[in-house]
């Protein structure tokens, strides 16, 4: 069994602990948390061994009530591999901790591609991460991007992505952010990280994207403009991602609008926090146009222009992958066993 | 002078009567509405000769205690020409009312664009306009579009554009509609109606929209990739939008992150309800990013892909259109004079 510790016990955290605990190839050893809240409370009633990330704030928890089982790095000591779920700025500060246990380490999105050997997406460079100490599984928007571009730039070539983000101001919970009632560039300055970010799982893809932030909590939607090399039809590009375990396509007849009714059916699904791991497709939405020959140049060089609407549930998407890191650093399992054992635990496939 | 009648009197209506009541060359010789409300009694109190568009329920000015002038009929025929700022749909039925009364009409861009002549932007195609009977002033979205196509076109070439609109799901005063909390594909078809509405003002470009509807209400939001023939430095294309008297540019340094900031903005600038008559494009926005050729082509063919983030008020961008469209289709000026001259009026230019 591997043995996985989990930094960091929040939005992230708590997500990936419960997704370990159901594999059947791994042991949840502990979670670290820098203080007690109502994560913590859950934590110790799920009976999962609680440390204190933060030694000076281990009176707290004791304050509060709660039994921890000691400080992070003995945690950090007892694993295998550590998933580092802290809040964004946090992990970088932790790494030489892991280094000195000698405990390989999986970083969330929001870390530097600099803190890291290699930014990881299940789909997109599994192997890459074998053997790594320090691996990035990159944020839930770059995730949902990876998905998707990489069957389309295997089955047709991409010319160019061209892609717009308009992201949920904040999770439901986080209470203290915006926009109540605006529709904001953001960044105003061109193009959004997203693109280059694409670019530590794919290097040689050719991305440009544009970033908004509007009064939403539920999920992130991207349009997607995708410049293929071929042209294939709506209908051809449709049963390709079909084929994708971690894309949902959302069929016309389920009359699901936007992310709110996504959520409720996950729920009616019995998803865990309502959680939806895959991207969700708007099958209605996969268009193809012709595609545009520069001045000059023939019809046959013009390829097509593919269109799509996708909703990412930004507290989730990442999870699975989290876990297929956790395999790939081991050298555990090769991508399609890693991939196929986290879907049928976790239950992916809407 | 030209009399100028205007049926319907809501969002649009009040706004370009009182742009027409500014016209040096214009006499607003009545205003006709439904019923009597808020606005109804704006009217009045404004000196506005106030008709009662639908007879049968001339009563309930009566009971209001607001004096109509009369019919609808008797304002139409002492009109020049007619702007029909009705709801969508309405403008088509009263189609043959105008044409018995003899008198141009012009209609909004929710009117259906089979019902006209000819559809209208003055920066597109003001000359097509002349001696039309009936012309529909394309919608907000359309409007800020053309504006901003327009130039590029004639200095660059576009070989396509692409555009995802980030809509306001319904204007302040529209307290019934939504979405509260979600990002809505909308219409999840593609493309959205509003590339084929360009087409009614510029039937060559090319053009793919996707459209969707955000819990916001007081501006759209358009995130634009134009794919032009030739590759300008954004530089250059800043200064050529900076010519264009109807595109504001916002510059970094007023420190305007959106809709709310803007329209803040033009409250202290005095400008009435706030309004913004210019499209609002984020000068730090403008970016140019290398073309992509199609695969074999040379990099000569690549052209340049332009992208930037332009916010458009949906209550107000159409309004000195309407103004210009009243001269276009009496031929009472031609296009540069008469955008001078409702530019001058209203005070357009921030």
């Amino acid at each position: 069994m591997i043995k996985v510790a989990i930094n960091g016990y929040g939005t992230i955290g708590k997500r990936v602990a419960d997704a370990v605990a159901l594999q059947p190839d791994m042991e949840l050893v502990g979670v670290a948390k820098t203080r007690p809240n109502f994560e913590a409370e859950t934590a110790v009633a799920k009976g999962y061994p609680l440390y204190a990330a933060v030694e000076e704030r281990r009176p707290q928890f004791d304050e509060a009530g709660i039994d921890v089982a000691g400080g992070v790095e003995k945690l950090v000591d007892a694993a295998d591999v550590v998933v580092d779920a802290c809040p964004s700025g946090i992990g970088a500060e932790n790494r030489s901790m892991y280094e000195e246990h000698d405990t390989p380490a999986l970083y969330q999105g929001g870390e530097s591609a600099d803190l890291v050997d290699v930014s990881f997406n299940a789909r997109g460079n599994y192997s890459e991460a074998e053997g790594a100490d320090h691996v990035r599984v990159v944020s839930c928007n770059t995730t949902g991007l990876s998905r998707l571009l990489a069957p389309l730039q295997e089955a047709y070539g991409v010319q160019k992505a061209r892609v717009t983000l308009v992201r949920r101001g904040g999770d439901p919970g986080q209470t203290g952010r915006g926009p109540i009632d605006d529709i904001l560039p953001n960044p105003v300055t061109l193009p959004s990280h997203h693109g280059p970010d694409v670019n530590t799982i794919f290097p040689d893809l050719n991305i440009d994207t544009l970033g908004l932030k509007v009064p939403a909590t539920l999920m992130h939607t991207h349009s997607v403009n995708v410049q293929l090399d071929a042209a294939p039809t709506a209908e051809e590009v449709r049963d390709l991602l079909a084929d994708e375990s971690r894309l949902f396509l959302v069929p016309a007849s389920y009359d699901i609008d936007g992310a709110g009714k996504l959520k409720e059916f996950a729920m009616d699904r019995g998803r865990p926090r309502g959680d939806i791991w895959e991207n969700c497709i708007w099958e209605e939405s996969i268009t193809v146009e012709d595609g545009v020959a520069p001045a000059g140049q023939g019809d046959a060089a013009a390829g097509a222009d593919l269109y799509l609407f996708q909703a990412i549930h930004q507290e989730s998407d990442v999870v699975p992958e989290n876990v297929d890191a956790i395999r790939a650093v081991l050298g555990a399992a090769d991508a399609d066993e890693s991939v196929a054992t986290t879907d049928e635990a976790l239950g992916i496939g809407l």
